[in-house]
């Protein structure tokens, strides 16, 4: 490693170290704020318990099919000789994401009930710093894990020739645990908050979060589960598979290409290594970026919760594009890089943008005066809006692509893509702890509910709650952007790491024609999967709902006093039904995308994979963003007309019960299977690459 | 023109003579047959006008629009010398398919009150016979002109060098006259059947079909100008896409891969001109056998008539193959031909039956179920049941491509999946007069209905009508299937007609690597167009509906007596309010759906081009699928319910009006956005198809 690398790596390293000590700060911070109440601190326990409780039982399925793949990871690559390798760094990949995860969500159920009791003490201030502090443990844990893993890894293996495959098989290892997580929480937490939603309103007729409702503790394990815990290994997966890919592509990409992105004349071999260890140096260059945009956040904690937060989403993006555009000619790096890592983080605010208009003004309204003629209508307005949003953000990823690839020269554009994802996510850290801040409120504002802390309380962590409803959503946009930039760069990475083995193995390198049959076929299987792994979330949720339902039906039933508010409801009878049913249907959706690739590379060859690749993308990126749009737009029409947006039918009338079913169809949408789907891409995309060299001889 | 390939032809024309012949037949039979009461008589012309004004109106705008593009087309390909061939051909395809629609239009609006007076006469072998009748004149006249035309077009063409120009030209016509038909009448007929449901069940409180919903009549326009008219031109431009996609890949493929087809020892032209002519002689021998199969089941009359449309579906595919068996030994064609056209054959049936499956029987039955817990879970259950068909039907396509290519010497795959398509659609006579009879059967109940016939008449006209409601189902999965596999046919002939005319000018072929940033950006493009056809025919159903839904508010506050039968409904307020809206919100989606093609194509080249169709077939094939089936499934859950099929929560129980909301929100899925996507796609792909030798040298 010459010096100049091994400098930049170090800067990455000693980033994601930073993150690690500041994040830890944050922890003990939150950890020592007053609890409150008696009542708020047991209520708080039952969340924490649930939660750890989910976890520690999903990584106990997470272990045995960990140990699976690095069985199968062993032996096949024991022809290669890297057996070993690709099974280690594949756990290790898995076991920085779990760690995370663990690390994050006990700082989440920590904050909550201090951010409620802040707002108690009656500051807003106090409150909003408590949850975005609670938030930034995740944010900055997930960008400084992968940073340090990565960069870990690439230390010490620069210069190995099995760097690839130690990369690719971290990335396997990241993309499973994040699928798993996603599509495991996003069923339990869905399943809780559709359950008890019904059951409490329609069938019993209580408020959602009435301490009455059993299924009120295990409607706030989810916002912990699903929406710190999945979305933390989500966005965990999505740098590292961003980074992976960009590093991928400069270490196949052709000599006289990767010269061509410098301005100085560098030798091939140093060249390479500069194009290598750059996206890991910009994205650690991110994290510091986000860190002190993190402080600064903080600093202005007095102005408006939506102001500051939506500011924290953009400026990061805009000052990593400039420090790039500081640092590239010092590096002797054609300010290429900077256009494209600009383009992505521009594209990546538009889309936030895109996201926000889509799910929080107009068309909102539009879909809750349509509530006003029944269910049916506003369902239709809202699956209209949803479509409307999925066509204004892809085409902008896709100028995004096609700016990425039009400012690099010829042969480097797909490394421009995949410099674009990794700027779409230079800002994962303060993304992840503005999208964690949200469901901390939520919870705040639950514990407040069931701890019947009154209206005042309730009226400020109501305000964070709805700002991180918006949070959220452009979170997503932001997530889901990315992915589709990193799948389209890990797709091209997968067929120049075919084409590498080919040529090494003295055969002919693939020409993947369009309009060849087997791709074609490939195209189509592509386009099935995102559908199969939509309907299975989707009817998981719905399976496991109804078992809530059931259960809650029967607790009014049979404990006497219940429904007088004499007894205690058995929440913990709730959040083990929606654990066991979570963890069970979590399997089948989790399998087929990771068997699919190597079932269809194996079989059908790569050819058929590329094309499967393909198809899954145009497919499954539009589904997610379809999905998720329409989802959060239903979401925020319920809450538009219980704010008194649609004069004349105030909460509880025909539009608003109207309002609240696009509301039940969208929960699982935004928060599992609009997810899942795009999920679902990333970890196809990040099989198929590593197991390309084995699969790169076949056809 | 050798002896054989004009024998051949002529087989091809004399097959279609044949069924413009057997048509007029049934037109006049059914013309003749007695019309029932005054009243009956009276409901039937108020259709039959409505429908027809519909249809002039709409004519006229196409007459606009066919003007603009004649011009167009005539200044485009002057270059090449034959502007006014293009432009003449272009105004024939569409001609054929506005003839088409009107003739069969015009017989179904005959054939629905006669339905009804014989069921009124108590003979259900009677009314089916009828409505079959009535419906074959379609079916009858949508393949014979398809073939006619196309047939014709060779005739006098086949040795010409702009044969191509001819036949692509004619495909335009055709598909743009199916598109605007289809998502036209998509939108009257479901803006009509929404709002006068929604006015009348849930404003008013009156059954549908009631003669006091001023709805009524428009209700019934909308089925004959959406489910036949429209339907009527979809399927004929499938037809002549299918066959058109097979003649063009056979003219442009490499003379070896041509001989490859061939057991005997042609020389190389005369083989191309054999497998020229192999498309369009096989479409001829499958009208033939339509022809005798509609004439069994009018003798099979007295049998149920589920299983006879049934039988009518699926036989004539076998029979085809097994034609196809003995006669392709006789040209001295492979039989692999043959395999092809047999896989087409079949795997339509196995989608028809998945179709079925998923829209009639136990997936029903869940989402039905479903409903017990309110509108939010019965339309995710719905949502799931339309996601997992899409995989089941998707993947049969899939199998289908892959077993068509795989049957295929090497090289002439592609033409094997054109093969496929023609053999998926070789029925096409008999699936649309099935098709056509659905709505016919719909009318008679409705004229039933209003015209107060009573129980006996309108128990006949349920269980035809039901029936159709499951033949209506497995025809839209023939018709998305063979519409996909007919893209992928098209999606080929681009690419070589693009490298041919490029060889032609000196120029080296494309290679259209999947790898490309060009078709990447292609791929996200044609990855929103689906989406976006989507979006704007739901919100056109949801604006047309409301404004529907103020008018007939309107009339019921405004008529007095209206509300107790005393005073007449102004139905023809409403036909005219669908009418206006339908053929103005028809616009845009239409010219996105034309000129997005044409934009790409001019604007980033034959690359973009080429990925933004394959963006486009694999989001659109399984949005169009996903939409059809969901609807479908509801629409049936629903009348599964009424059906008395959950127990203790029969029609007007709080499950029925949750199974109305999912029917509500299917309506515009299954009718207008879901065909009007699956139409998009093969419109953009005949589109890009005629413009490629414009293109070819953009780079």
């Amino acid at each position: 490693m010459s010096e100049l690398i091994g400098q930049l790596t170090s800067v990455a390293l000693l980033a994601s170290l930073l993150g690690l000590v500041v994040a830890v700060f944050f922890y003990f911070r939150v950890k020592g704020l007053p609890e409150g109440t008696e009542t708020m601190n047991m209520i708080a326990r039952y969340i924490r318990e649930g939660s750890m409780t989910f976890l520690v039982r999903e990584y106990k399925v997470l272990a045995i099919y960990s140990l699976a793949v690095f069985a199968f990871l062993f032996f096949a690559f024991q022809g290669q000789g890297t057996g070993l390798l690709a099974g280690l760094c594949f756990l290790f990949g898995a076991f920085l994401s779990l760690f995370s995860g663990f690390v994050g969500m006990k700082a989440a159920t920590f904050a909550n009930v201090r951010t409620c009791q802040a707002a108690r003490e009656g500051s807003k201030p106090n409150a909003l710093l408590t949850a975005l502090d609670g938030g930034a443990v995740m944010g900055l844990f997930v960008a400084a894990t992968a940073i340090l893993g990565l960069g870990g890894l690439y230390y010490f293996y620069a210069s190995d020739p099995h760097l690839a495959t130690a990369l690719h098989s971290f990335a396997v290892g990241a993309s499973s645990i994040a699928l798993f997580s996603r599509i495991g929480g996003g069923i339990y937490t869905k399943a809780a908050d559709v359950g008890s939603d019904i059951a409490g309103k329609v069938v019993e007729g209580i408020p959602e979060d009435d301490p009455r409702n059993p299924g009120g503790i295990a409607d706030n394990v989810g916002d912990n589960v699903g929406d710190v815990a999945g979305m933390g290994a989500d966005i965990y997966e999505s740098l590292v598979a961003a980074i992976v890919a960009a590093m991928a592509i400069a270490l196949t990409a052709d000599p006289e290409y990767i010269l061509s992105i410098f301005t100085s004349g560098q030798g091939a071999n140093e060249a390479r290594s500069l194009a290598v260890t750059l996206p890991i140096f910009l994205a650690g260059v991110g994290l510091l970026v986000s860190i002190v945009c993190i402080f600064i956040a903080r600093a202005l904690r007095q102005n408006s919760p939506a102001m500051v937060l939506r500011a924290a989403l953009i400026v990061p993006s805009v000052i990593i594009g400039i420090v790039s555009f500081i640092i590239m000619p010092m590096l002797g790096v054609s300010q290429a890089v900077t256009y494209a890592l600009a383009a992505g983080a521009i594209g990546g605010a538009v889309i936030g943008l895109i996201t926000e208009y889509y799910t929080a003004w107009q068309p909102v309204a539009r879909i809750a005066e349509s509530t006003k003629t029944g269910s049916g209508t506003g369902i239709i307005s809202g699956l209209a809006v949803g479509m409307e949003s999925t066509v204004a953000s892809l085409f902008i990823v896709a100028v995004v692509a096609f700016i990425a690839n039009a400012v690099m020269p010829e042969g480097m554009g797909l490394f421009g893509i995949a410099m674009g994802a990794v700027g779409m996510l230079a800002g994962t850290a303060i993304v992840m702890t503005v999208d964690a801040y949200g469901p901390i409120s939520d919870n705040a504002g639950g514990i407040s509910e069931m701890s019947g802390l009154g209206k005042e309380v309730r009226d400020i962590t109501d305000e964070l709650d709805s700002v991180g409803n918006t949070t959220a959503a452009i979170g997503k946009g932001f997530a889901i952007g990315s992915a589709t930039l990193t799948v389209l760069a890990l797709f091209s990475a997968f067929i120049l790491e075919v084409n590498h083995v080919r040529i090494e193995a003295g055969l002919a390198p693939l020409v993947l024609k369009l309009d060849e049959a087997p791709i074609l076929v490939g195209l189509l299987l592509g386009a099935c999967l995102p559908y199969a792994v939509g309907a299975s979330t989707m009817i998981a949720v719905g399976k496991a709902a109804q078992a809530i339902i059931q259960e809650i039906i029967r607790q009014f039933n049979e404990i006497p006093g219940l429904r007088e508010g004499k007894a205690e409801p058995q929440g913990t009878a709730i959040v083990d039904i929606a654990t066991k049913a979570a963890l069970s249907q979590m399997v089948l959706p989790g399998c087929v995308a990771i068997l699919a690739p190597v079932g269809i590379g194996f079989i059908l060859g790569p050819a058929a994979l590329a094309g499967m690749l393909a198809g899954a993308v145009a497919v499954g990126a539009s589904l997610s963003l379809f999905m998720a749009n329409a989802g959060g737009a239903w979401d925020n029409a319920k809450k538009f007309i219980e704010a008194g947006g649609l004069e004349g039918h105030p909460k509880g009338s025909e539009a608003h019960k109207a309002a609240v079913v696009g509301d039940t169809v969208g929960d699982p949408f935004k928060d599992t299977s609009g997810p899942g789907v795009a999920i679902l891409i990333k970890v196809m995309s990040v099989v198929s690459l590593l197991i390309a060299p084995l699969i790169a001889t076949i056809s």
